[in-house]
């Protein structure tokens, strides 16, 4: 495992790394602050014996990377990358397929932390990033990912191509976004799938493209150009969840009823 | 039309204006830069005769909301907020039942600009928030909706409750997403249709809830509490998506098989 130093900070983010059973070295908080999260969060840091500082907001403001501690700021150990085989070993053990994603050159930090967190809440095995060119796992994307980052394994590998020849070997088919593609309602999305997603300008990297087993389409109505990153991983990931646990099930839709109708 | 002035700010949130036909008041340009793009954006703005000021790039700076401008700031007239009715009109002249976003209370602009975004390629015909305690059509959230926001019309009412009223009588169904509800694969969410997105922090509001035809449940498998609100709106959008235009129209699955692997 990679080592790297990460920064923790607002409320939800520490109390989720916490209960993620995370180590925090320091753990620095608002003086004077006594409401029930940051309670809690002091509770926590007493029970796991974390080094524990209460301090002035000018402090946290010059310690904090997102402009937004909301009163507390934690540094974790470390941060540990997860290895690609690590990923399969999780959807091993669950006896899934796998179901990863594979982020193509994604910049903005926000963006990795919302994929993270869709690719968490989706049952996705984990998440595979580039070492160049792409935003990495700090505190931003961290705290974007509301806790996510702590349970669901990234892996960060030099070469995305080299990685899905080693993952097709294993049995993964890719499957990439882009409007010259068959609308995905159609496609068969099922199995041990990778989602790749493109850079937000530029789309999925013509390299990455060719090496993708389909080419999908999220069928678009509007008058622009595209959706943004996290929302279209968003809405492909769930098209895989449709059709990995809910199609062919007898979930069909219900005709609507007036005497369903709330009339409050 | 309640009008307010508007920065747009970075050069396709400026191309895109011009295409969409918006009055741009002043046009100012980093002295010295050559590009394409901005070469794009000096022959629109001589085209439609705005007044051009190639400027240092100290003013641009002090000029920007959002911090990124990438050497172009527009003042445009005025941006017009719509009428529910404006919205309701879209609907009538296209002949498809009101697809549209009721907004409880989105805080964050970059949200807010991503859900006009996917409001506009879902092919929803409007979107309506609050006046109160909600992020409005900023320069930073037009610049994340990228471009939407000029063909997408966004209403802002006094009292989304009795703005659901309203519409209801119109024959809209409200439907709002909560981990109580029913998983939306199952649910009929055809028709003329409301989906309400809540607050980034707390969900929807206990009376708009209350107001809501259906319950709808995006289904989660992870260890976390919840997904970014735009994603969840893209995600549900697109449920609505897949319903209205796809389902029931023998799309059916495919087999893959081996033939159709890509096997470079």
């Amino acid at each position: 495992m990679e080592k790297e130093g990460l920064t923790i900070e607002g409320r939800n983010a520490v109390i989720e790394a916490f209960r993620a059973g995370r180590t925090i070295d320091k753990l620095f908080v608002l003086e004077g602050c006594q409401d029930g999260p940051i309670r809690t969060i002091v509770r926590e840091a007493k029970k796991n014996d974390t080094v524990l500082s209460f301090v002035p907001k000018e402090r946290l403001d010059r310690m904090s990377e997102t402009g937004r501690h909301q009163g507390v700021v934690a540094y974790a150990a470390a941060y540990g990358y997860a290895q690609v085989k690590d990923i399969l070993d999780v959807a091993r053990k669950k006896g899934e397929p796998p179901f990863l994603f594979l982020l193509d050159g994604i910049e903005d930090p926000h963006n990795l932390g919302a994929i993270i967190r869709t690719a968490n809440q989706a049952g996705a095995h984990g998440v595979i990033i580039p070492k160049r060119r792409a935003a990495g796992l700090s505190a931003t994307a961290a705290s974007a990912s509301a806790g996510a980052i702590h349970y669901t394994p990234v892996a960060k590998v030099t070469n995305l191509v080299q990685t899905m020849e080693q993952l097709k070997e294993e049995g993964l088919w890719f499957v990439c976004a882009d409007m010259e593609g068959e609308v995905m309602y159609g496609q068969n999305l099922t199995g041990a799938i990778g989602l790749v997603i493109g850079n937000e300008g530029d789309g999925v990297s013509r390299l990455v493209k060719e090496k993708c087993d389909f080419v999908t389409k999220i069928p678009m109505f509007g008058d622009i150009d595209s959706l943004n990153a996290s929302v279209a991983a968003g809405i492909l990931a769930y098209e895989v969840v449709r059709q990995r646990r809910f199609a062919n099930r007898g979930i069909a839709c219900k005709e609507n009823t007036s005497a369903q109708r709330n009339k409050k």
